[in-house]
């Protein structure tokens, strides 16, 4: 604990994710105190055509 | 803001889910009052051997 | 199936509420061919302060 | 209602899937005294890529 | 890992609480080959007037 | 795009999730190569007893 999961458009890199998970760690360690261990990350690959924003699609843009 | 999740069996196709999020955009905007701009939609499609009701996995019915 | 969760700042009254959840329900049950009996929306309320745009907390807007 | 979903590395075989919504029903209908047939579960399965613990990537160790 | 959310309307004791976290880290535990110390279990309590099937708010019941 | 939700223990104070969400988001854009101005961020508080860890609640520890 703390519990972070993070919902972005699919198509990153593992190098990016590998950044993220360690850059996002630390702010949260930093911020709330919590040991950098008890630090969970989930990612959610989203596809573009599960994803709209003002009722259209993103695979539709 | 608002953010909505639509959980369901994957196998929609892309029109049905084009008609999904614009029609639920529209749901949501008129009734919180919220502009239609600022409404976002995730889809999260799932298999039928990750959903269960009454402790039967739905790919075993 | 499906399930629907509407995620917004809380403040809305129950009456907002309840023309919500029939709207989301009728535009999910005709996009998708589920039976209106078989849809189910969950609202989640956030407090202000809960919630971040650009990394400025709402309660700080 | 209740609704359960189970998040876990992706890997596990149809047979400790259906074990797994069997046993977590049974376990959520006897101690909430929601009948059976209500208890709907979710299984979400995660690739080592996207999740990580302590700043570190699963797929990384 | 595994994590488990159990969302389900509000009103259960802690006692109930109790006994449903024991149980269902058991469950999970024993078909997914997960150690007993690994399995984390969040509870989401539902208010009435945010959770509706078939459109109808379930505080309106 | 993208959206972040932090699970945590209740009891932080504003000051933190203040520093918490701006800190978050700056890793989160650094790292995703998204502008900042389209990161959200989500904070849980959760309760105790809504927790539970190796099958006990945290309110009983």
């Amino acid at each position: 604990m703390p519990y972070v999961t993070v919902k972005m458009l699919e198509g990153r890199t593992d190098e990016q994710k590998r950044a993220l998970v360690e850059k996002v760690t630390a702010a949260v360690a930093e911020t709330t105190n919590a040991p950098v261990e008890n630090v969970v990350v989930f990612i959610e690959d989203m596809p573009k055509n599960n994803y709209a924003v003002a009722g259209k699609l993103f695979s539709d843009k």
